[in-house]
């Protein structure tokens, strides 16, 4: 099944809501995140806070609000939230009901990435949290971006997990005649899968000959490890033909990247997604990352464009019943990851309601998806 | 619960429809209220007629017609209609069914508003409607204005039923630190609630102080009569601290302002906002009601980005659970009272169908909300 | 009834998906029809292919794919398929599954117009096309238009059969005072209605007096064939009164034109629709039928504006309930004559599938409306 509309959401786990510099010094932000609307603000030393963006007395928007120290006053009708997401002031009266209080969320920043949890707090374990670690290593050099899609975020992770689409999608970009030729390796890994693409003798892609370090015949490579639900990290490169590249020797004119994918539902049919792109040559100035990330970001546009056509012709007509290729062993993998997550949270949220009904209750609350 | 949609109105109520002179003396004037379309236009002698604005016959709108006389023709296949609703000419046929017509409202001009009862016509009773006297009375200058919502009328009703909100909405226009510290005092009035706050020794809006007839300290009070379902009519003022104001004397600096402002819903989610503001001093030109007017329609803006902002939040998220606090005490008792109207209006159909089947069935489809 | 929204249409009919030199010579053209996005092209020898519009691989659209002789390749993955639907390439693996196939549809083209056949392939039956001949006669000048309504094509169809309309909505173009007071004879027709008007020593519609070749009063005539669901065929004219035309003499100053109106449902709630109008006489100059077609511009687009009101006005309010006038006679025969025809198409898929399930599996698959 295709879905157009996702209904249930993946709540324990680590999701990006944004660059880490978006949220500013001073204000307040706002973005909407597995259909939530969440308020971040930096409270001092720079720590960011993330709030449900919804006063707990009238429901109205806190980022229209005001901070005031390290809290934040809903200019509504005044209440005073922490960054804990108590109230701390209502206005005209001293007693504080314990109940006042709004959602808060744990975050992290990492790698120039915002990290947000957005299911049970008590299971945010920052170590699970999807490492890039080149965004910030000074051998590497990167560019990076931010699409909006109007198509579930599903859709995306088929799309990135069979990369047949890309002689068709991406002949004019990142393409190559041998990426719907050759079938990629898939083995699982922890949390995702691995999806590696050997092409041997092959050629470089057209837009990248102007930066490449070497003339002729290339062994490329595709590395790609995905997270559940929607994270990418891949490793590709090239080196001269026959030098040894995919038996682990790289000569030095061979030419790395790192790529880093990341979806994070906004709402049920709507996706963020932010990417990045790195070279780990032709460091001394932009040209070589210009050239590749060009490409790429003409790429993903393509990609954008074909999605949420997708989106558009599967909303459209009589019930739509997909017919399988070869190509799809690593999405159909991956949709059943991701639904074994799902029914793992369901499970957890059963169980413990069976043992101590108090403390499940409210772990229920945390994780029961928005209607 | 905070509704973002309202499925039932108050029907045995008058409405207001609009200002009476937005009828033009010729023309037909269209406007949708309680989720219904409905037709305006003077008959002879200037007498406004309020008709279903939908043909009969196959539907189509009335206000594309054309006047003939004190009747209006459907331009579509040419039946036309009374002021009394009842259809007069069907071309091409001499008999013309009982059944062709369409529903007529009572209409009533009265200060300057122009009023409508949608609900059973029998019990349609001009002496209750709520008068805004001072609109037409020359020792009172007044402005007025309009405002479309993007939201039920019921969150502004909350909105109007707690003058916390003015402290931090209005901090720059008609807002004061005084008003979120100052608990107001509620009262049962027949069909609504009377909110009065009183104010010693506090200072005058900023905004207003170069029309103020004295300087220094005052004593200002809040007085504002709440009538179900929508309907506000507020007294205010302020005179010099100490000359007993608050004990019912006003000497000559006095300033008094009354204040209407009415809601109709459109539609289960958007509303029809009139307002007006008036003083009873600096009468001779427009600068005191210019300086003060310009003040309470930019606060009324305000209101109107925080209300519909609140709107979208709650549409938005996981289910929504109020907290209350202690300014919501006005606000708590007029949901009830509007709670407490719908309710009879149920019982009084359901027990006209026990007495009398027959009037019953026809009350009943004056009553029933559109779907 | 009057539906806004119209769940099952006839699928065991033809119906009009464009001119025919709409579709390229070369390239993909898309177009919804009956709520299923199509793709159309010209394969070897200008032969229109008809293709659902979406690769049953993962349901991109097709239309942004590539043509590669007569097949069209998706552009997501690079599945090819022929013009029978078939999928004949799937990158990467060489056994093509049964299954990988898109719909395709019988298209037909005949009178400039293109024809489709979105139900029972079988039943297809290119001689029950309705003829608009004269589209290609010489001894006839046409010109023709498309417009995209707002509104389900029933509402149209009520429009078309309902003449005494012209004279409220056309009064300054096509209309003249005795449309609505003549009663137009109806009689049943295969697979239709013929609806008859004549006008004894009547007038010559004001705009059409400039290009008419008499003067003086005129005997004229309406004489529409309609057939479910949405097809028009009008022959009308007009003669010097008194000269016989009534009793089938025409003499050499009559004027006669022809008329084709077609709709065909886009979704549930919106229509496209062709119309061509001719005249057999002034043929030489386009100066008659550019007087002629500009007042049947004009008045469909008067029509629109009423029907898209109506449509609006239809889901707004209460329920609404019809009365019945003299003049509905055929357009209430015509949606009697639609409901039968969906009423067969289902029964024709029941007894199908008592006879030979298998068969009737598929038959029904080809039959069911989209959801
Ligand atoms: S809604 Fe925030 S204080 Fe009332
Ligand atoms: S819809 Fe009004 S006359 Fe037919
Ligand atoms: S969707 Fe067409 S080939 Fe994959």
């Amino acid at each position: 099944m295709i879905e157009t509309q996702v209904d249930r959401f993946l709540r324990n786990c680590w999701y990006v809501a944004g660059w880490e510099d978006e949220v500013p010094a001073e204000g307040l932000f706002e973005r909407t995140l597995l259909n939530e609307s969440v308020l971040f603000y930096r409270a001092s030393g720079g720590r960011v806070v993330a709030l449900e963006n919804r006063c707990c007395h009238r429901g109205a928007p806190l980022h229209l609000g005001r901070r005031e120290g390290d809290c934040v006053r809903c200019l509504y009708h005044g209440l005073m939230f922490n960054p804990e997401g108590r109230c701390v002031e209502i206005p005209g009266q001293d007693h504080i009901p314990a109940s006042a209080c709004v959602r808060t969320y744990p975050v992290v920043a990492k790698d120039e990435l915002l990290w947000i949890w957005m299911g049970d707090p008590a299971l945010a374990d920052e170590s699970k949290i999807i490492r890039f670690w080149w965004h910030t290593d000074p051998a590497w050099r990167k560019k990076r971006e931010y699409l909006h899609y109007q198509a579930p975020y599903t859709l995306i992770v088929d799309n990135l997990l069979d990369f047949s689409h890309l002689t068709y999608v991406h002949s004019n970009t990142i393409g190559t005649p041998s990426n719907a030729t050759t079938r990629a390796q898939v083995e699982p890994i922890e949390g995702g899968l691995r999806v590696t693409r050997r092409y041997h003798n092959d050629q470089i892609q057209a837009n990248r000959r102007s930066i490449a370090t070497f003339d002729g015949p290339a062994d490329r490579w595709q590395i790609y490890d995905w997270y559940a639900p929607s994270f990418l990290s891949l490793y590709t490169g090239s080196a001269p033909a026959g030098t040894g590249a995919h038996e682990g020797h790289l000569v030095p004119e061979a030419m790395q990247y790192r790529h880093c994918s990341v979806q994070t539902p906004e709402t049920a049919s709507t996706t963020h997604y932010w990417f990045s792109h790195a070279a780990n040559f032709g460091l001394e100035t932009s040209e070589v990352i210009d050239v590749v990330f060009d490409g790429v970001l003409r790429a993903f546009k393509e990609d954008k464009t074909i999605i949420e056509a997708q989106q558009q012709a599967l909303l459209k007509g009589r019930p739509f019943q997909t017919v399988g290729i070869g190509h799809d062993g690593a999405l159909v993998q991956a949709r059943r990851l991701i639904q074994r997550q799902l029914d793992e949270e369901d499970r957890a949220v059963q169980s413990a309601a069976q043992a101590t009904p108090a403390a499940a209750a409210s772990r229920r609350i945390a994780l029961v998806p928005a209607k």
